[in-house]
């Protein structure tokens, strides 16, 4: 008896932690940011809040680990495929065009919309939670593009003198720009389009 | 008597009109828009609610007529050198470099920032208020570099394939995702560089 309930304990404590992670969610699509609270997670996750506090300080840390979860539990359903790695078959643009079809496609999944839009809205008025945000959500996917460019600096696709770091905004910052403020349709072509500018540049050669 | 009555109303009007729009950008920047009602810009601006609602039909309209109001006065105290528009001096890097040095300096100007980033943080959950700053904000800027990359194709410096509307992302939209997401500080180097790397692309010549 003794020796399970250290078992029992772990999968009590996973069953709570993702019904955490599924109110914070619910509630912050349904009344948004500032109206989600410590208290309405517990409440509507069935545990007490001395239970949330023991696991994070903050809602806003809540949130984002349960948007994280929610990434890496899409990744596993979409297969091995469609993992959050950049491929590399030595050609840049197809790789690149690649990614971003997929990230289109993630940016239209319903069941990101609503918290990803909470949780970058209240980052632009709230610059913790905007670096929060930035650090663990976006940060990560970024470093992804700066090794892509490295390696095809590497390969001699990109100059040597380019940083990385700038030149993954050329196609990230204009898709995340038309989702974050409607400034212009979300499309294959578009991302495709976005990536052939990038590399080559708008003026004559 | 009666003939000094119109100017006397327009007077009266105008100085309504100001402190509405005054009292709009105060209470956006102190409660943020969630928080910010009708009630209380005709409260704080003491004026009658009716006289709000015989200009605009909602909070949101209100303030970005406010907002934009604020931009032309900022305008207008610049002086004639930094209007809104963009120059043309038969160089496009060398334009495209001055107005976002500009722009760089508007983001960080303190008047703007909070009902900037209030309006755009509501614009990120709100799909009516995010066109509306889109459509009166934003889109207005954009085709200014549209005008002046078309110009630039007339002058042989951009290639005629390109789309004047997505061309401009390449150095709008990083910039416009490093104020709203953090992603990276704000300088002329960053955005000189933009304009380096969307002319002449990553790729080696």
């Amino acid at each position: 008896m003794v020796k399970q309930s250290a078992p029992d304990t772990t999968r009590r404590s996973e069953k709570s932690r993702r019904a955490i992670y599924d109110a914070a969610l619910d509630l912050v699509a349904e009344v948004g940011y500032p109206k989600t609270t410590i208290e309405g997670i517990a409440a509507r996750a069935g545990v007490g809040k001395q239970t949330i506090y023991r696991w994070w300080s903050s809602k806003a840390e809540v949130l984002m680990e349960a948007f994280l979860d929610l990434s890496e539990q899409a990744a596993r359903e979409a297969g091995p495929e469609e993992t959050y790695t950049i491929p590399d078959t030595g050609d840049l643009a197809t790789d690149l065009k690649a990614v971003l079809r997929l990230t289109v496609d993630q940016l239209k999944d319903p069941r990101f919309e609503a918290p990803s839009r909470a949780l970058a809205a209240e980052g632009v008025v709230n610059e913790q939670v905007g670096r929060a945000f930035m650090a663990k959500l976006l940060e990560p996917s970024l470093q992804l593009y700066v090794d892509r460019v490295r390696a095809a600096q590497g390969a001699g696709q990109v100059c040597p003198e380019i940083d990385p770091r700038i030149a993954l905004e050329l196609w990230v910052s204009p898709l995340a720009q038309r989702w974050l403020q409607y400034t212009g349709p979300i499309t294959y072509d578009y991302t495709d389009t976005l990536v052939d500018y990038a590399l080559h540049g708008i003026a004559p050669r």
